[in-house]
């Protein structure tokens, strides 16, 4: 099924960056899309364009810039508020949703996808972001697939579908999947905050630490703090 | 209620622009959003920004450059494709699908709608549309709204909703309601094309020219040819 179009939806990321390689690993035929939201962690969209170069087609990245738009929102990735460091199961990193981030770059996605003939638009959601972000949970997932299967019906690819092969998957699983696609996980980029490498105390970073660790393989990824992590988990199991 | 907060979908359309007179009327506290989408008519966005200003609060303009990534759609309003003339009721309109256009929109709307906390977004969708806008339909309204709610739980307003005060109303009803709020419509933009003034010709241009006529009252509009959507109507009607 190698001409099958997938849209792959990629933010250069350890959880996208994998999925990218796992769908091109199942054959088909990956259009990875990339969002400038404004976010400070300009890194990974290079990491994206670099990672999707496995792809064999252009990287589409689209600029949406909300920081004046969600101004208000108080989110700390298109905002001046503080990234919030610890672990993800902390109230503070409520500070890090966008308002509706996965629906606008699902429905552009979809519209990418309507544009090529794509069979499917693919997230790298995962069970472990449902606690904290609701646009990663599987009925926000099906809600959005169901809108837009019904507005572009005649126009879109009959069984088209959001395709979520992560959902039911934690970090951990992401991680050894990395490795086991030979990803080179050193060029992804995790972390909330805008440094030349990766802080290792934000949420994302401490999730990425622990996640790589339980792998058993050694992180190729240099981090300003390569400890704190080990810190911010003990305090979130006591 | 005029402390209660609704975002409006504003394109500087006559359906659009009467929407956001009527819930300005309706005692909200209106914040307009326009999108820049590449539209060949920049006419609309100069017309967005003067209707704004009935609300009282700065018009939102979002700029989303599809011209590249919708390159394949054949959509004659984001690429070179030829803009259709004649009745909406002829496949030719088809061209002027933009894929998931209003999903998009909505997507973005509600985000904005949660950072400042506004208990709807409104959009001037009408029956008029349903049959070759697929995202027009109030199925897919529905599942959008289902979706805006799951994926923002817990940050959106409680009983927030997607508003369509016209979805069940045709065009000539909106025409009427625009003389009725005494709504500037010289100042509104219809046309497809990217002419000075409307070409009187294209699907929008012959569709507008109708249902103002049907209100009885005189057209201010400026028109390139407004005999031809008689004759346009009389093809359809045969």
């Amino acid at each position: 099924m190698s001409d099958s179009k997938a849209v792959v939806v990629l933010s250069g990321g350890l959880d996208s960056t994998t999925l990218l390689h796992h769908v091109i690993a199942q054959g088909w035929d990956a259009y990875p899309i990339s969002f400038d939201y404004g976010q400070r962690h300009k890194k990974e969209l290079q990491f994206a364009a670099y990672q999707a170069g496995f792809s064999g087609n252009d990287l589409q990245i689209v600029d949406l810039d909300f920081t004046e738009l969600f101004a208000e929102s108080g989110s700390s990735l298109v905002t001046d508020t503080d990234v919030p460091e610890g672990h993800y199961g902390e109230e503070s990193m409520k500070q890090t949703v966008v308002p509706n981030r996965n629906m606008i770059m699902l429905s552009i996605a979809a519209g990418y996808a309507v544009s090529i003939g794509a069979e499917k638009v693919c997230t790298g959601v995962h069970a472990g972001d449902h606690f904290i972000y609701p646009d990663c949970r599987p009925a926000f997932i099906g809600a959005t697939d169901v809108a837009i299967n019904l507005g572009n019906e005649g126009f879109i690819r009959p069984g088209f579908f959001i395709d979520t092969p992560f959902i039911d998957k934690d970090k951990n699983w992401i991680a050894q999947r990395a490795f086991d696609l030979n990803v080179d996980i050193a060029r992804t980029w995790s972390c909330y905050k805008g440094g030349d490498i990766h802080c290792g105390k934000c949420g994302t970073c401490v999730e990425r630490l622990e996640a790589i660790a339980s792998t058993g393989n050694a992180d190729p990824t240099p981090y300003e703090d390569d400890q704190f992590w080990r810190e911010a988990l003990k305090r979130e199991t006591v």
